[in-house]
């Protein structure tokens, strides 16, 4: 089996996209993550869930676990309305050097161990630069586990 | 709201869990990660869904991408036979320094900001060193993402 065989149909945010946006299309879809395209349609970046997430967490609450705690229960429950209207380019985070991006022709192995590598649960799949959609762990996993 | 307020019951595995088995759970039950708690019943790793399934990719495949792209589409379709018997202890990928574990008081925020962090879309919550279950992503995103 190769991506092609898995590759599902996957939604897509652009640069312009509020980020808030982008945590709704998640949780209202239930899904592992997102794909970011640039203008061209191609895949800029694969966001985990945990990363469409990180969109919405402040920047100075991110890494200081000290200073979250810090922040009261009522205030807690809305952090999210910090974000505004900030868009994904104001808020994208660091991009990793490999991105879970495959041509058509990637097999299982390719896919599990770049899924691994870049713990990420879902696979951008591009045929000539074009996006044909995503490979997901699940989507993998049920075609790979034996019996 | 509190991590007790969001938390539910979640599979666990055993370092002498049988790996294959670890991923039958995970697909099965279409789970974002598993637990592996010790002896005791305390979390001893949280394993987002991409590290269950490094769990299943032989080792000297996980960092090479040109290794993987050597291996033809019939056998790429069946590299978890590699796996045998082999156990979660021989297997478990290496752990980050910080583990997304919290007490049931975790504010909406603290839960976020660590899921964000440690790149893990389930967080364990323990209270007095016994597991009382997870808080997903999709759980908590389902509290505090704005309507």
């Amino acid at each position: 089996m190769r991506a092609s065989d898995l590759v599902v149909p996957w939604p897509t945010v652009t640069m312009s996209t509020p980020a808030l946006d982008t945590t709704r299309i998640l949780a209202d879809a239930d899904l592992p993550g997102l794909i970011v395209v640039d203008e061209a349609g191609a895949p800029f970046a694969v966001l985990p869930g945990t990363q469409v997430l990180r969109l919405a967490v402040p920047s100075y609450y991110q890494d200081d676990p000290n200073l979250t705690h810090l922040v009261d229960e009522a205030a807690a429950d809305v952090f999210m309305r910090e974000l505004g209207g900030r868009t994904v380019r104001e808020l994208l985070p660091p991009q990793p050097h490999e991105l879970p991006v495959v041509g058509p022709e990637a097999t299982a192995l390719e896919l599990a161990a770049l899924m691994a590598r870049t713990r990420s649960p879902l696979v951008a799949v591009v045929d000539g630069g074009r996006l044909l959609g995503a490979v997901t762990l699940h989507g993998l996993l049920d075609r790979v586990v034996p019996a």
